[in-house]
């Protein structure tokens, strides 16, 4: 059986795996042009799921199974997957600690102007006067109140914050004080001192913050996108940011990733950018081969109660 | 009665006070050359402590009671002012909220790398090469396990972190997975991930960390100080961190403060200089005004049962 894997390298996960299934050959590929030369051959592809399009599972005449080492699956070919029968799944499950993390990472920056005493100290100067916040007592709304969503409320809980989260359902969510459905947002956005999108990218979550929402937002409110570029119209929230409707915005993704270099989210002195890492730790690819083997021997033995699989009629 | 006060004004907070004791002549000074023309006269005399000196309590020939407006009590004349009999009470328990967040601030900016994220935006640079790490897992060490470090290991906990506390005695604090006595500082350090210095300024304190402790911490270990800056010598961490002893150091307090200019730390590309302000948010006023509120209407009542009484033979 030949598993064809496109992730990032490492020789000891290797070494583990290759052990554990001594009859197994698993092909390490690198460039993407290699995937249409051993793709006819696979039966696994291991994957992050951006190089799998139409052409590559055409001439994957032998492929049953996906293994997406990411969560997001937005990129497959889902109706032709579904016509071929293919089982996908994904490593749901395990940004959740990772991204909580930076989360608080950037709120606490942001609380504590953590990024004014670094500036003070390359100009070695002692000055009290920078007016740091507690986030005790502050109220969080969490946008996507899922696996991760859930977790960046328990830290704010443990904080002392007030938490909000809101779902598909609106059906109550006890890692949250309060949950309500999406279609409430706009009622809950005037009281956040906090908002985080950990939003897929779905059809349903396309625009979901536009001038409308900012502009509902407490003129203090800090944004936070770590989910997917497209829930935000980046436009309205350069424009709301102008006018001072919130405080300041962190992104780690974007409408358009890279971030094209010539575009004014760099520059504007109220956005912080990272480059879409807030899950990439170094137990990220560990972890992944955790659930990537346990399914692999799912797959050799009775195929039944796989991890994390994909139902491709809903995206996720 | 006049209470003189010589502390950051408040009109908000000033006119509460005012309402609730109508009686009372309160008044506010600024200058340090004020306080001998005014402390004659005055019964209570609120402060930060720093500008308590011997001079000025000669002079206080009504004083009965200082109400310190901070945790640091250890510029004033205990001996003078048990001879005289005058009450000293402080704010203690007001600083663990903001102090434990401003931890996990650093704590979060070094394992998430966002100094060299914010130096990456100010380049236009999309980098994902970053090596993130998770604070999932580590272990923290928090060196003086009182109220504050309670706090901190509450945090530490959630976050899954391992915690470790020294205290004096090394009778357990269930706020820790384990709690050593001081004797046996050397024994942890070199497990720790994160060691946290939370200790007041006491003849006990003085130089806890040298090069002997620094060189006794993994390589890889971050070392915050929030407590006050004589528990460490600064030129032994300098040296250590030139020998690759310890990763990174947080300091917020220092041997003398402000840190002079011509001052080394400030250049260390490993060290993160803060202006001794980690408990000083927006709340800390209001908190403070709060127990000298309390402790005022005692005062006024029965004198029984201060809040904060200092021991003015253990100097805490």
């Amino acid at each position: 059986m030949v598993v064809l894997l496109r992730i990032q390298r490492n020789k000891e996960l290797e070494k583990q795996l290759q052990a554990q299934f001594p009859n197994v050959n698993f092909i390490y590929i690198k460039d993407k042009d290699e995937i249409i030369k051993y793709i006819p051959d696979a039966e696994v592809f291991v994957t992050y799921g951006e190089d799998l399009t139409e052409d590559v599972v055409f001439e994957a005449q032998k492929l049953k199974w996906i293994m997406v080492m990411s969560a997001g699956v937005e990129k497959l070919p889902f109706q032709l997957l579904k016509e071929r029968n293919i089982l996908v799944t994904n490593v749901r499950g395990i940004h959740q600690i990772p991204m909580a993390e930076f989360v608080f990472g950037y709120i606490l920056q942001y609380a504590k102007k953590l990024d004014v005493f670094l500036k003070q100290q390359s100009e070695k100067v002692w000055n009290k006067k920078v007016p740091i916040q507690e986030i005790y007592g502050k109220t969080l709304l969490v946008v996507g109140a899922g696996a991760i969503g859930s977790q960046i409320s328990q830290y704010g809980r443990v904080f002392g914050m007030k938490t909000i989260g809101i779902n598909r359902s609106g059906n109550k969510n006890e890692a949250f004080d309060e949950t309500y459905s999406k279609e409430r947002l706009n009622d809950v956005l005037p009281i956040a001192d906090y908002i985080v999108s950990v939003l897929p990218n779905t059809t349903d979550t396309q625009y979901i913050f536009t001038k409308e929402q900012f502009k509902l937002m407490k003129k203090e409110a800090v944004f936070i996108n770590v989910g997917r570029g497209n829930a935000v119209k980046e436009n309205d929230l350069l424009e709301a940011l102008k006018k001072d409707e919130l405080a300041h915005a962190f992104l780690d993704v974007f409408e358009k990733e890279p971030l094209p270099e010539d575009h004014p989210l760099w520059t504007s002195e109220k956005v912080t950018i990272t480059p879409h890492l807030s899950a990439l730790t170094n137990m990220y690819l560990p972890r992944a081969y955790e659930i990537f083997t346990k399914n692999l021997r799912i797959y050799v033995n009775n195929k039944k109660n796989f991890i994390n699989v994909i139902d491709l009629d809903r995206g996720y």
